[in-house]
């Protein structure tokens, strides 16, 4: 008998909005989107899962959505509140939480669940919404640099399992974003600056443009400028946005360029039990293989001292005594692991310029450990004009 | 700031196989499928998940993939045995079983899950396998009658929460389906029937030439006829698949139309504790919204009892006394649920045709209950011509 050969495409679109104050009254937006969904027309309960961090710092946020909501739409809003940071990627009992509240609350398949807070609430509504009623309609809030202008308005979700690291999760695209930078304000240095480097690193890789604005605009960003930051969440979020729509949005094959600075990040957060943020950590990896690719002659000096000393205005600092960690258990090993997290077959992102990012398939033990001796030179040197001031 | 609009589409492509004898050393087609993925050029671990109903009636099963595999494939096969039926759906340290196997073995995003069984096991399989690593590559096996032209087919997994059914689940298209039907020759003969009721209603909403064949054939697949039946699955999964591709394969809308006669079935599983099976269940759910079809003129009276004689003939009894079961609690609550499940409008396919389903919004309350008199009269008169017999 004939097989049968299936093929369809499922498409998939959503809007990244970008506003201030989005729960303040005279702000329609958020009311406009439910109009144009044409779903208010019932009532609806609509569930939003705030993350406590960004309670505790907008104490009146929960009183705003309630307000919000009965003065714009038919809308009943359930509220209930997570803790936040990657602990709560770790706890199975959040994922049943708010299951049980999108069952408790009657939420189906044309409702809605609302997150509020940083990338890894976002990270666990997702999931939770991902998998209730075979994906339940959510819509995202990112409250961190990072979540803005990257995880936030892209396509996966995912908890930890047993502390392995997004061991669950799926791809399942929100049904709109929304950027408000008034939560940026709240922000401490440290969270305000990690999510910069993922714009460095989209920039370096794709947008030489944007890496000029970022070389230029350092000092300013560094500095908490608001404007800067709504400029590059917006510009980071746009490439973001083209590459995952331009390319392989489930990651169905194997290439995965977004990827640049990220195999020694993700290892340099374990060995530093998480002490360094991810972006603290991603901006280490770029500096990494930015050294590494002007060892294979593809960046010339110049450019490798713009792309360290952007970093460095920015605030970050380029060398972790962890990066000399042993060999066995260290930064060579996370090359090893990021082999088999890709099924075997090596992928990494390096520069053959600015702006022009290109894959390799395999690294040099031998320039990576030079690679770290001049990051840790560099420090030292640092260190030293700093006493000598 | 301009807000950014992301669109793209994902585009998914699998084939349904029809074979006999899967791993008999000499049938090629399993390690040809691998050969053609180009991804056994690396020794993969790949898991197995079998039905414990299937190694039950297939006891040499288990031995018989490990030597096909050894001899024809670089896979290191691990083998995993989970209960089979509805029970699997409810246990969830049986997703765990699944999820930490998937873990022990290294399977990554570029090996597969083969899940062994009927539909409950591809639905618990299906699921583990979509939130492992944001959806691992899996292949269904289908060994029922229901499964191989029906559910296993499709684009659809999950499972049960609480006892509520597939609470929790996705949409995930499998990498390839293989129909054995040597498995079907073990089933006993309430399952061999139990799937045939889906291939009468997908007929019946949509080609009115299958109608008549299985009209004509209803004897022989009554009888175990296995050309017949080998016919059947591929005409029916056929449908399937081209529903799903024409439609919204993962329910974005809220057309559902392959959910004839399904609303009442639902609700008389629930009602008789499941002691009716899946498609025993829609025969009688068919028969009711065909009834409903004619008292409203749009079926005459030749093309229903073709219908509710073809279904006799099939072997399938059309009445139950939980039809007549208190309305608070039975079928008219089954009919509020069913809208409720569609997030507040009721969507029913009814037929204005043999071949020819139609979408209607509501359903008079006096008809439903007329329709079930009308089959409780019929099986009395059965039960008396049998009796005068």
């Amino acid at each position: 008998m004939d097989h049968l050969k299936q093929t369809f495409a499922v498409r998939f679109t959503y809007t990244v909005f970008f506003t201030e104050q989005l729960f303040d009254t005279k702000n329609l937006l958020f009311a406009d989107f439910f109009r144009q969904q044409a779903a208010d027309k019932l009532a609806k309960p609509i569930l939003f899962v705030l993350d406590a961090g960004v309670t505790e710092a907008h104490p009146k946020l929960a009183a705003s959505i309630t307000t919000y909501l009965a003065k714009h739409t038919a809308f009943t809003p359930e509220l209930l509140t997570v803790p936040g940071g990657e602990a709560a990627k770790n706890d199975p009992a959040l994922v049943e939480k708010i299951v049980d509240a999108v069952d408790r609350f009657g939420i189906d398949r044309h409702a809605y669940v609302v997150a509020v807070g940083g990338g890894s609430v976002l990270d666990l509504v997702g999931y939770a919404a991902a998998i209730s009623h075979r994906g339940i309609r959510h819509i995202r809030i990112p409250t961190t640099v990072l979540s803005q202008n990257d995880s936030g308005v892209g396509v996966k979700n995912g908890v930890n399992y047993r502390h392995k690291k997004n061991f669950l999760g799926t791809f399942a695209p929100p049904v709109a974003v929304f950027n408000d930078s008034q939560f940026l304000t709240t922000l401490d240095d440290r969270d305000w600056r990690s999510g910069i480097s993922e714009a460095v690193k989209v920039a370096l890789i794709k947008d030489a443009t944007f890496f000029n604005w970022l070389e230029t605009n350092a000092q300013a960003l560094a500095h908490r400028d608001r404007a800067a930051m709504d400029y590059l969440i917006h510009q980071c979020a746009q490439l973001h946005l083209q590459h995952i729509a331009g390319g392989d949005p489930f990651e169905m094959g194997s290439s995965r360029p977004l990827d640049f600075g990220h195999w020694s990040a993700h290892k340099l957060e374990q060995l530093t039990n998480f002490s360094l943020r991810h972006g603290e950590a991603v901006a280490i990896g770029i500096a990494l293989d930015t050294l590494y690719s002007q060892q294979l002659g593809w960046l010339d000096e110049t450019d490798t001292n713009r792309i360290l000393s952007t970093l460095r205005t920015l605030g970050f600092n380029l060398y972790h005594p962890m990066l000399d960690a042993d060999d066995s258990a260290g930064l060579l090993k996370g090359l090893s692991e990021f082999r088999e997290h890709l099924g075997g077959q090596l992928t990494i992102m390096l520069l053959e310029g600015i702006g022009r990012g290109v894959e390799v398939h395999d690294m040099d033990n031998e320039r990576i450990r030079q690679s770290i001796a001049t990051l840790k030179e560099s420090n030292d040197l640092t260190y030293n004009v700093l006493e000598t001031l």
